[in-house]
C-alpha cells in the first residue's frame, strides 16, 4: 500500500545515515562470500507493520539478499513468532540489520498502540485517527502504520485538509468569515473543519456550513451536549489528550472521530530482533 | 553545537513534508500582512532541547519571523515556563508551528528521559550513552538531545566505531581473530569494542587487546564479576534492557558506560505548546 | 502566496538547466563590474503572474540585482506597461533573463486565459477550475496562476482529493461500493467526488452520499437535467472539452464548477520582454 | 535517443508531484491484485513523441506493468490509432495514467507543431529550429520533441553556443570586439553567432569572422538583401515572430535556419487518452 | 567567473563529506564564543586559483567568518605570500580549514601547471587546452583553473562539442558520412572536429567540411606536414601525451591548439597552508 | 568492498557532468542497434583499482552492456594486460568510456603510488596511511584505493577520529585540558590522538592518556628520540612531507604509522585505455 518512491527515499536516507562511509567492523572481519541466515522475531506480542520497508532495506543494500515474510502488515504477532526469514551475503545482512529493525520496531509500535486504542472504543462508531504530530521525515509511513493498526488517517499535511483554528477565526473576525473565506479560496474537494470550544461556536460553525467540527479539549459532559447539538449535521471529532484513560467514555458520547497525537508522538518501539542461525 | 548543514537538511525536509503544496487554511483566510506574537511554553517540566532547530524552522519559512529564546538547550523548564517568544507574519508562524513543535517536543522528550537516567546513576562513574536505535533520518539531532540531557554519545554510525558482535566472532573463528582483523583493516583511530557473554570471552577479548568490552544482557552478579575481571584494562559497557528499574544497581557494579536503546527508540514527547496572544 | 521552498526548487532547477556549465557568451565578453538597467514590459495585454518567481531568479543568481515590481500578480497589464524594473550587474541580469521570462510568460499566459474564461461565465455561479493536466514539475505554480487569473483550484494531486472514476466503479462493483470504500479508507477531511455519465449514476451517487458529482462529457441538455436532478444535494462539476465556445451555455445550466484542462495543457505564452536602457 | 538519467529525473519528479502522499481514491477502492488492460489512443491526428517517457513512468511505479508500443517517436498517428498497449496491476496503471499522458500529450503537441512548420518550408533549404523558450525543467525532452517533429536543435543552454546580442555588443564597444573576445575566451569548439539588425552590422560581423548571423526581426525584403550580402560566408538564421503566416516567405529568402520560440512556448497538447477495456 | 550555484553544490558536498556528523575534536574542546585569526599562505610559488571557493566554504559554515583575499585567481604567488586573511569563530574556521585548502591547493596546482605549459609555447600561436580527463564532480572548477593559468577550454562535456573519433567513423562508414550525419543531426551552433591519424584522413575531413582537425598521437614530422596540408582551412589540434618534453616543438609546428589531459588528470597540489596567530 | 549507495552517487554525478544534455556526436552518428566490443587495457604497469566503479558506470548507462573483469582491485597489472572486456550497445559504451576511465585511472594511480610507498617501508612495522587531503567528493573511493594499494586508512572525516592540534591545545590551555575535554565530550569509541612538536609535549600527552601521538614535521633524529620516549605507551604517527626520499629512514625510527597527504593530493593517473575491436 506504500508507493515505491516514498519507501525508497526513506530507506536510502536511513542507510546513508547508518552506514556512513562503510561498516568498518563487518568489512574488516567478514569475507564478502560468506552467507548468513536469520529470522526476524517478535520478542513481545504486537501488531506488525513495516515489512515492505524491511524488504526494501535489504534489496537496496544487496539484491542477493532474500527476505521471505511470514506475516503481513497488520497481522498480530505473539512473542516468539517469526515475522520473516532472511538469507544472503552476511556483509549486507549485517549492514542493513539496524536500519531494518529501527523501521519495523517503530512502525509496529505505532500499529500496536493504535490497535489497543481501536479496541478500547470497539462497539461505538468512533474511529481513532492520527494527527500531524508525527516524526519529521516519516509522516507517510507512520500514518500507514496507524492504518495497519486499524486506525484512520486525518489529513497528511497542511494542503490536504482545511482545519480552521483559533488564530484563523481571530484573523477572519468570526467563524462565519473564516468558513466563507476557506470555501471561496480553497479547493472545493476539501471538507471544512472548524475547531470549537463552546456551544455558541458550534452553532455558528453549523450555520456557516462546516463539514466537520472539532471539539477541542472539552470534558465528557460538554462533548455529550455538543454531539447532541450537532445532531449529525457535521462530523464530530474529539481532540486533546486522548488516551487509555478516557477513550472509552469519549467514544460513548457518540463522536465520529477521536484524534490522538500520542499515536505517533509517544511511541514504544515494539521489541523485534534478528536472530542468526 | 549542531552544524548548520545538518539542521537545514532536516528542517527543509520536514517543512516540505508538512506544508505540501501550501497551507490551504491559512493562505485562504489570513492576510499576508497580518502579524502575530506567541510564546513557546512548557506545559510540563523537562529538559529543553531543539531551540536552534525551532529557530531554523521559522527562519526558513520567513526571515521576518523573529524568535527570541528565553532558555538554552539543556536547561530545565518547569511547567509554565516560557521557552521562547515568536513574533512576525502570521502566515509563516502558523505554517511553521507544527514542524517546530514536533522537533522540540521530541528532542526535549529525549533530553528529559536522558536526564532522568543520568540522575539515576549519580554518584557512580557510569555514563549513560545512546545507541544506534534512533529514528531514521534524525540520528544526529537525537544524539545531540542525549548530550543536552547529560548523556554521552556512543558511535554515530557503522563507520565511526568498531563493535565486534556474535556474528563477527563466528565469521572470524574467534574473538582473537576478529580483533586482529579489525586492528589490521580498520582505521587506527577507532577503539575496538567486543560484545561478550561469558568470563571466558572477557579473558580472550582482554588478551586480544580489546579497548572496550560490552557486557551483553548479563545479570547484576555476572556484571559485578566481569568488572572485577576486567579491572580497568578496558572500558566496560553494560547493555541490554537498561531502564528505570535496573540502572542504579547496574551502575553500582562499577561499569564505565551503560548504553540505553530506549533513550531514543521509546520516547514520550514533552508537552510544549505555542500560545498566541 | 507561494511558499519560498516551492519557488526555490523550481528556480534553481531552471537556472541549472539554462546556465549549464556557464554562460560562455556573457562571461567571455562582459566585465564583472558592468551594471545594467532594464524594464520588464508587456508587449501585449494580459493578466500578469509570476513576479515573485522572477524576483527569486535574479536573487539566486546575484543578490546585488534589484528588481522593483510595478505590478502585482493578478493585475491586468496593457501593451507597453512596465511590469518591473531591474538594475544590477550585467552578467547576472543577462544570465537570468531567459529563465525569468520563460516563467513569467508561461504563468501570465495561464492567468490571462483563465481570466478570459472566468469572464465568459460572469453572472452565473459557475467557477472555472483547473485540473491535473499541468506541466510536469510546475503544478503548484501553474495552479497559482489559475488563481491569479480569477479561477479556482481543483485537487493538486492524487492525495488531496477523492475522485471516483469509471475504473474505480468497475473495480468496486458499483458506485455505492466505491463511495463506501472511499469513506471507510480515505481521510475524512476529503470530499468524495464521483464521475457520472447517466441519470441513473447520478441517483446512485447521491444515495451513496457523494459530495461532488462530475458530469463527464455531457451535452448541454443532459447537464441541465443533471443539475435539476442533483438539486443542491451535491456540488456539480462540468468536465470535458470546455472552452471559449461552450463555456457560457455550460455555465447557464447552473453547474457549480467547470473544470478546464486547457487552462494549463494548452497555453499561449504572454509576450513579455526585458528591454535594456 | 534520450539518456536514461535524463528521463528518470523528470519522471520521478513528476510522479512525486502527482502522487503526493498516495492516491487516496485508488488505494481506498482497488485491490492490489486487480489487473487492468488499456490502450493509449490518439484522439486526433498528430506526430507522436514521448513513448519512452511513458514507458519509464509505468516502469518506475511498478515493474510488473507492461507497455507495448505500437508506434515510435516521430510517427504520424491518425485519429483512433493505438499508440501503445498497457497491461498490469490496476493500482499502478491508474496512478501513472495522468503523468504519462501529460508527458506524451505535451511532447506530441510540440512534435506536431514542428512537423507543420517543417512542412511549411519544404522545398527550401531552411531548417526549423527551436530556441531556449522552453518549459523550465523540461528543456531536453522538449528539444527532443522538436527533432521528432523533423526540426533541428539550436543551443540547449548558455554554455553550448555563443550568441552575441545587443548587450554584448554594447559592452564590448563593437561587434568586432565582441567576436574577438568570444574567440579568445570561449571554447574553440563552439561557433560564434551574432545577432544583427542592419546591413552595416552584417558587414562587420562577417569581417570579424562570425560563423552564424542571426537576422533579428527583419522584414522579408531586408532578409532577402541580408542573405545576398552574406552570400554563404556564414550561416543565416532568421528569428522573431516566426509562424504559420510568414514561414514560407521567410524560407524563400534563402536563410539557412528559422528559429521559432512558439515551437515550445505556445503548445497545444495533442489529444491522447488511455482507454481501459 | 564561477556561477554561484556551481560553487555551492561542490562546497556543500565537500563539507558534508568532511564534517560527517560533526567535528568531534573541535566541538569537544573549543568554546563556541572563541575567535581566531589566520592567514592562508603560499608555501611555494605558483598561480593561485580557488579563492571564491574558499570564501564560499567559510560562508556556508558560518556567515560570521570574514575572509579578506589579498590576491585574485590567476595571480602568481611567491613562497611566503599571504593569499587571504581569515577571521571569525574558531569552531567554524577549524571545521572548514581542510575543505578550503583541499580545493585551493588542487585548483592552484592545475593553474600552476597550466601556466608552465602556456609559458613553454610562448611566442607561437598554439593555445594550451584542457580535455575531459578531469576529476569526476569537479570538471567546471578544474576547467576554470585551466583558464586562471592562462590556458583555454576545450568542450566541457559530450553535449557542447562534436568530436568525431575512430569509432564514429567506423560506424558511419567514412569520415564524410560521419561529418554529414553530425551536420544534419547536431545543433548548428557547434563546430565539427574530426580526429585523424593520416594525411588521407585529413584530406577527407577537409573535403567534408570539418571545422577542427585533431592530430592524434602524430610525431613532430607528421604534424608539420599536417599543418601544411590543412593550411588554415580548419583549426588544428595536437593531442596525445603532450607535456614538458615535447610542448615547445609541437607548438613550433604551427598547430592552433594543444590539448593536454595531464593538466587535470595528473596534478601536484600546490603547497598552501592556513597559519593561525 | 564499496557500498552500492556510495558508488551510485559518485557515478551518477559523474555521468550527469560528462553527458550533459546528451552526447551530440555519438547520438548523431551511431545507430542505437550497433554493438561494440572493447578491452580495458593497462598501458603501463600499476596496481589496478576501481573495477566496480567502472562496472557501475556502464550498468547505469545501459544494463545491456556487459563488463567482464579479468582482474580484481589490488591486482598488479603489467603494460598490455587486459583489465576487463566490455561488450554491448555502442552508444552506451562510448558515452560511458571517459567517466569509467577517469575513475579507474585516478584510483589506480592512487593504489599504485600507495603500493610503492608501502614497498619502501617493507620490513619495518610502519604502516602507510592516508589523510583528509583527498579530492572533494571522492574521499571514500580514494581511501578505498589506498587500501587496494596496501595502505591503511586514517580517519575518514572530522567525526570519526579525534585529532587534537595546535589550536585545540591553545584553546584548552594545555594538552592535558584538551585531552580531558575530548574524553569527556566525544564518543568513547574513538581514540584520542595528539599532535606534538616537542618532547615536553610528548610527556604531557602520555600523562594525559593520549592513545596516539602524531609527530609533526620532526626530523629523523627527533623522531627517533620520540619513539623511544613513547616506548609503546601510545601509537606513534609520523606526519609532514613524507615521500619517496624519506620514507625508509622514517620507517626505521620505529614509528607505527606514516601518514602521507600526497597519496591522494598529488596523483599521477595510471595510463589505462579502452581499445575497441
Amino acid at each position: 500500500m506504500l508507493d515505491v518512491h516514498i519507501m525508497e527515499e526513506i530507506v536510502l536516507r536511513a542507510l546513508a545515515e547508518d552506514i556512513g562511509t562503510g561498516d568498518v567492523t563487518t568489512r574488516s572481519i567478514i569475507p564478502e562470500t560468506q552467507q548468513i541466515t536469520g529470522k526476524v522475531m517478535a520478542k513481545e506480542s504486537g501488531v506488525i507493520c513495516g515489512i515492505p520497508m524491511m524488504i526494501k532495506v535489504f534489496e537496496k543494500i544487496d539484491p542477493n539478499i532474500k527476505v521471505k515474510p511470514h506475516m503481513s502488515d497488520g497481522d498480530k504477532a505473539e512473542q516468539g513468532d517469526v515475522i520473516a526469514q532472511i538469507e544472503g551475503p552476511a556483509v549486507g545482512v549485517l549492514e542493513g540489520e539496524r536500519v531494518a529493525l529501527n523501521l519495523i520496531q517503530r512502525l509496529s509500535g505505532i500499529a500496536t498502540k493504535t490497535a489497543r486504542f481501536v479496541d478500547a472504543v470497539k462497539g461505538t462508531k468512533a474511529r481513532i485517527t492520527d494527527t500531524r504530530k508525527t516524526t519529521p521525515g516519516l509522516r507517510v509511513i507512520e500514518k500507514y502504520a496507524v492504518k495497519a493498526g486499524g486506525g484512520a488517517n486525518h489529513r497528511f499535511n497542511l494542503s490536504d485538509g482545511i482545519l480552521i483554528k483559533d488564530n484563523h477565526i481571530k484573523a477572519a473576525g468570526s467563524i462565519t468569515n473564516a468558513v466563507n473565506a476557506a470555501r471561496k479560496n480553497a479547493p472545493h474537494t476539501l471538507k471544512i473543519e472548524v475547531e470549537v470550544e463552546t456551544m455558541a461556536q458550534i452553532d455558528e460553525a453549523l450555520n456557516a456550513g462546516a463539514d466537520i467540527i472539532m471539539l477541542d479539549n472539552m470534558d465528557i459532559e460538554a462533548m455529550q451536549r455538543a454531539v447532541e447539538r450537532i445532531d449529525g449535521k457535521a462530523l464530530v471529532e474529539a481532540s486533546g489528550n486522548m488516551g487509555d484513560k478516557n477513550l472509552p467514555e469519549v467514544a460513548q458520547t457518540g463522536v465520529d472521530l477521536i484524534s490522538v497525537g500520542a499515536l505517533t508522538h509517544t511511541v514504544k518501539a515494539m521489541d523485534i530482533s534478528l536472530r542468526f542461525e
